[in-house]
Order: structure tokens, then sequence, then C-alpha cells
């Protein structure tokens, strides 16, 4: 991806987490990024290509900020449960992210326009944490990893969504995402990772 | 609750769930109630009391429609499933309600005025599963009956989203929730986890 793409996706992202989904015109993420909107009709084709692409562009960002390291059992238990905690914290960027993406999926049960992209980038997100549930936990077969990873994911987003208004803390919420991957994405408990403090 | 206030809740809940809160107004729900806006007014206030009424009248329609029976331990199982499992399925009454309370908590981000309502109501829904919990398992002590309700009534909310959305199909959205039932509030303890404070 070009800078200036990842620049008007970012201003999209700025945008939606201000202000919400409902009323957003393309002018203004172009106004936002400090394009032409003309530039965003030429990338996206209209408002539903430019969202559509915006769901994928947070999909995207707690993936590319994985640490790379040998995928041993005890650093895939590190790395699913990195998956999933870095999606609550106390930074700008993920919860403008985490705010938009919200925003993204509540009104989609209102704009049949997000329902093929949001359903698209969520298996994406359960393939993802499949993926790494299998390699953290070598004994769980494929069907229980997929169940297990959309569990997860799902509890993210309503965990989410509490943490977003408020209503419990940055540290609570990742406490109860931590619990829910003990209690179900292991059979033996997953080894902890070290140094790695809760609401860190 | 006279009928007529039932009445109204209803009416709030059915606007909500058809054109979002963002942009509702007092006089759209008294219209869809056939009452004057007056009387709204009168019982609520304002805007903002008539939502936070709304809120605590979608959370007490599963409650309502408990079956009572004897509260045997399996009995007692049968109604912790029964409070969870009701809150997805295909009847267009919980399916409103669902639209209705998802989009609250979504713009509870965005409208302050949301959050206490929305935090009361939801700590109410918490300590509601939290004691059916300890109905079904004696054994959990209430710290772990506490942190498993938060992680079940989150996920719901998680799982409801993508069930309303038309990426999961209803049995789909059910038998998640069935299965984290089976693997978080069964009747073995839950483990602890060590050194983590969960409760806020």
């Amino acid at each position: 991806m070009t800078d200036k793409l990842a620049k008007i996706l970012t201003a999209a992202t700025t945008c939606i987490a201000r202000s919400g989904v409902r009323g957003l015109r393309v002018n203004d993420v172009a106004k936002e990024a400090g394009v032409s909107s003309g530039l965003l009709y030429y990338h996206f084709t209209d408002r539903a290509g430019l969202l559509a692409a915006t769901l994928e562009h947070i999909n995207k960002q707690v993936s590319k900020d994985d640490v790379p390291g040998s995928r041993t059992t005890q650093n895939s238990g590190k790395h699913l449960r990195h998956l999933l905690l870095d999606e609550i914290k106390d930074d700008a960027d993920v919860r403008r992210n985490s705010v938009a993406w919200n925003e993204l999926r509540a009104c989609s049960i209102f704009e049949q326009e997000l329902t093929e992209p949001l359903a698209r980038t969520t298996s994406q997100w359960n393939s993802e944490i499949a993926e790494a549930i299998r390699a953290a936990n070598p004994d769980a077969d494929d069907d229980q990893a997929a169940v297990t990873a959309e569990i997860l994911t799902s509890l993210v987003e309503g965990i989410s969504g509490r943490w977003l208004s408020g209503f419990i803390t940055t540290e609570h919420a990742r406490s109860l995402v931590s619990a829910a991957i003990d209690s179900l994405a292991a059979s033996r408990p997953l080894q902890k990772v070290p140094g790695q403090e809760l609401g860190a």
C-alpha cells in the first residue's frame, strides 16, 4: 500500500472514530487526508468502497505490529495472547481503530453495503486467531480451534464496546480477555507471557 | 409499570431498532406510541430519560420470560443457559430488543448521557448471570462467578452484533454461546488466574 493510500484510510478511520459512520461523506475524508475527493473516488469508486477498504486497513493494524520470533509452542501461546490483547490498550491509535471498527460493526445492521466487507474481514480475523490457537495448542483439532477463535474474537468485540464507552477500565477489559484465553484456548494452561503485565 | 408506559418504551425500542439512536426525537416515539409528546416529557423529563428507561425496559424482557421451576442444581444450569440463549433467537421481539440494545451500546461511545444508564443496566445483567452461575455451580466462588458472568454477557453482546448484521445464523450464534457456557460455567471450578485482580 502506498503512503498516500494509507494516509487516506487512516483519515477515514479518524473521521469514523470522531463522529460515526452515519452522515460520513467522502468529502469529509478527503479534507481530513488533505487530498482531493477525486483521488478518493479514483481509488475506492464510492463511499461503500472506501468503507470496505477502511475495514481491511483497521483489521491489518494489529497483525502488522506482530513481533517476529521463533514459533515454538511457548512463543505461539504468546503470539495468540498478543494478537487478542493488543486490540485493547491505552494507545491513541488502538483506541481510534477500535472505535471505528465498533461503529462500522454497529452500522452494518442498518447499512447493507457494509455486510459483505465486514463478513470478509471478520473471517480473516477468525482464521488468524484459529491458526494461532492451533500453533499454541497442537492437541486442538481444526473444528475446535475455529469455534474457539470465533468465541474469542466475538468476546473481544463485546468487551471492547464496554471499554470504549468507559464502563470498564483498560486493565479490567484486558484481564477479562486474558481469563477467557486461559479457560478456552488451552487444554492445558497457555504459557503466561513473562514480563507482560496486564494493563501495560 | 402501567400498560401505557410499557407501550411507550416498546415504541421507543421499535424506533431505535428501525433507524438508530442518532437523530431519534422524542416526537418520533410519541407518534409511534400514539400518545402526546407532553406525556413522554411528563414521565421521562427529556430524551436522555427516555433512552435510560428504554435500556431498563429492554434489560427486563428476558428475565420476565423466565420459566419458574424448582431450583435444583440441574434446573439452575438450564436457567443460566436459558437466560443467555434467549437473547438470540428467531423471534421478532427478541431481534428488535437486540438491535436496539446493540445500537444504544454503540452510541454510548459518542453520547455521554447514555454511559451511566448503560453501566447500570449492564451491572444488573452481570449480577443476574453471576447469581445463575452460583446457583448452577455451588463450587464457584463469588469472584469467579462475577468474572465468568462478565465474560459471558460481553460474549453475548459480541455474538449478537454478528448475528444481527447477518454474518452468522441464529443457530450458529446460539451454538457459540452454548459452547462458551460449557467451557466457562460448567460444574467444575474455573481456573483461577494467579496474581490477577479481576474486580473493579
